[in-house]
């Protein structure tokens, strides 16, 4: 399981990387598909991963910021730092024991759902790799090569 | 591990009888990144797990058709089925003593590069993810809409 997130760190990571090497205006144009923008998306991933894991599991009274608040790239960043200090023990901390827990969730609708915590945690895995493959073809369209996905080759299981 | 082969193959299913509603053209259309067409992106997914499962792990000798080959929607189709029923025993027989088992794998170059099975099996669940990620903006561009990414709610922790 933890494989999986520091993958998506570290892809995250380099994705913000890859951002500071893009004008702005690239960054916030509406784009087909997907969130609708390049850091709409890296703002959508890390709310997503955070309200899921501290808010949902977690239990914790949790304040997401809109994307109109911290919509630069620094604030992005920001942003992903801040919520990262706060979830990433609870992923490192991840045992087997936790996998059948269960969880309510408030859908938007007001209705009451159960999940078991393995599923939410594969649910955030899943999310994140789905929304970073639209950055890579929205890359491609800005004439720009997009940050390799290959999980083989970073060095997480050196 | 195994919760997230049976997502990218729920998911893979819902793309294939998605592209049952779309003309043959707009499947082998050209398009901006990834490998560059729906169809293409389908048979890359089937053979880069069918790869590195049966060929890479378990060391099989097999033969991947290329893509020219089984250029229509029932050829990926069938090609997929068959891919699936060979390599699905070994996921379904997955056990964590395999993790740190060693694999070599000889790259484009020639180069012996040794991997872990965790690591491959990670990387060619990633890998589905992310090539669906692109599949999503470019059915929007077909003005379709997409088949859903959700790991929740699929009923795979049922």
């Amino acid at each position: 399981m933890l494989k999986l997130f520091e993958y998506n760190w570290q892809v995250r990571k380099d994705w913000l990387d890859w951002c500071g090497t893009v004008n702005e205006e690239e960054l916030m144009k509406r784009r087909t598909g997907g969130v609708g923008s390049i850091l709409i998306t890296l703002h959508h991933i890390v709310a997503v991963e955070y309200g899921w894991i501290c808010g949902g599991i977690q239990g914790k009274s949790i304040e997401i910021p809109p994307f109109e608040n911290v919509a630069g790239l620094q604030q992005i960043k920001d942003f992903s730092a801040r919520c990262h200090l706060e979830l990433a023990p609870f992923v490192y901390d991840w045992k087997d024991s936790l996998e059948s827990r269960i969880m309510i969730d408030i859908t938007d609708e007001g209705e009451r759902e159960a999940h078991t915590y393995g599923e939410v945690m594969r649910h955030v895995i899943a999310h994140e790799i789905h929304h970073i493959g639209q950055l890579s073809v929205w890359s491609r369209e800005i004439g720009k090569k997009p940050v390799t996905a290959n999980l083989i080759g970073r060095g997480l299981f050196d």
